[in-house]
């Protein structure tokens, strides 16, 4: 088993309770891309799966992904499982390619086919920030998108859960909606995944014509992952707001991005781990609103 | 927001505390395929994927995926959303075509060859359970597999989360582990992915030339559903002991495989919802295990 120094990293945070705010420290689980590829003893290979995971044990992850999936069933059917040398930087050790022995069977047409996806897929056709960036994904633009007061924000959760049947709110389906500035869930929708509900919220306000979303938050049950954040900005959402934790990829795609996200939203507080323009502390948004007497 | 009826199931479990068992009542939530379709104006459409979701709002969910994955990007492109007829029984409602106006381009070859898998997927290509049927896997024998007293599988999360790192145990990383019948877990790892902890547990047995694991069962954090059953079957994994709650496809693809499955397996007790045989009622245990004074 990978130690904690494997499997997550410390970030800088900025503490919302009371009002105010104050820099924390925090803890994500690490996050990354690993592409999957087969190649036989003879002829070409390819990519079968890129899925995300916390690196550690990657060549045990493709072994039990390869035979769960039933591309191989014999483990003497595996010659070798290598990382690529042919990248560079951090994709060194995002590519795992199993080698095939000779004789054995493997497809990739018929499999690709075949295959299933799920929406824990790129948004661009990539699990990666480069390939979102190259694909016409935009920033969030600072100006013109929701503003939420930290009290508004801290809230949401609740009314998520709130808006939830008896049962779900036991933990049983995740649940995703889409909030306005003023604490008021316009979409709500339920799953047992939680990317579908995601879409399932998204999806409403597409048919709708509601897009870009830049006047509404993305609200969730649980924690955010890149594909839920990878959602948001497919659809212009400027603000994601977790009951949960984020993963270390959520993080990075809301810097990039320009997301604001927060996670740990409960008990009237919550870690904003990007997007500090778009919270509105409290305490200001109280003094701004209520002009001394003289003026009014 | 669809109801409880149509997003819960209530059935019937065996409910184990203090070493006895009783008939009781569950609610589980709805888990079923959903395959998602285009068809572009003029030629051949085809799948893009299979999604394992709760039934209810599909066409937000199928409208949500095509804009959040990049294959649509204007709502004025999409012509229509309908189920398609050309099914019979449950698939009738499990399989959703979008049809796209002239003039928007859609090129599923280009798309099979870019979409992510991520490993909820088929086992053998297909997510349902008469595509598992077909395609080579096989039931759990009752004879020659793990038997589980009641009480060491009461305890095996609590076992599974003291193996997990101080911030994982905080609800960070999902966690897998294979145990075997004494309770002792010889393997653990973590993921920010449910489905890649457990792809790693098994992958690892996988390597070591261990499987079929007969004589082992797969704990995991939180919940289970379609998927992690599946990975059971492949791997041969008699039995499936959750904290969290199991799906309605879980317990489906449990019954029709003759797995062992656990779920609320916390407190000291847990609902069993397959697979009585490979449990030992603690009380029995003790019986046996610790025959009459004149037979010693």
């Amino acid at each position: 088993m990978a130690g904690p120094s494997r499997t997550t990293q410390r970030i800088a945070v900025r503490r919302y309770r009371d009002g105010g705010s104050e820099r924390a420290r925090d803890a994500v689980s690490i996050e990354e891309p690993l592409e999957i590829r087969v190649r036989p003893h003879a002829g070409e290979g390819g990519s079968v799966a890129v899925t995300m995971r916390t690196p550690g044990e990657d060549f045990a992850l493709v072994a039990g992904f390869l035979l769960t999936e039933g591309i191989l069933s014999d483990r003497a059917d595996l010659a070798e499982l290598t990382y690529c040398r042919s990248g560079t930087g951090p994709q060194l050790y995002n590519v795992v390619e199993a080698r095939l022995h000779a004789g054995v069977a493997f497809d990739l047409d018929r499999l690709s086919r075949n295959v299933f996806t799920s929406s824990s897929c790129g948004v661009c056709g990539k699990g990666s920030l480069e390939a979102l960036d190259v694909s016409g994904c935009r920033s969030l633009p600072s100006e013109g998108t929701i503003r939420l007061p930290s009290d508004v924000l801290a809230e949401l959760p609740d009314a998520l859960r709130r808006r939830q049947s008896d049962f779900d709110r036991t933990g049983g389906l995740h649940a995703a909606g889409l909030a306005d500035a003023d604490g008021h869930l316009h979409v709500v929708h339920e799953d047992v995944g939680r990317h579908n509900a995601v879409d399932k919220a998204i999806g409403e306000a597409f048919l709708a014509g509601r897009l870009p979303l830049h006047d509404r938050a993305l609200v969730v049950s649980g924690r955010t992952s890149f594909e839920i954040l990878q959602k948001a900005v497919a659809a212009g959402v400027p603000a994601v707001v977790a009951v949960g934790a984020p993963t270390s990829l959520a993080v990075d795609l809301a810097e990039r991005f320009e997301v604001t996200l927060a996670g740990f939203t409960r008990g009237g507080g919550f870690n904003l781990y990007a997007g500090r323009e778009r919270v509105v502390e409290a305490t200001a948004s109280a003094a701004s609103s209520h002009p001394v007497a003289s003026e009014s």
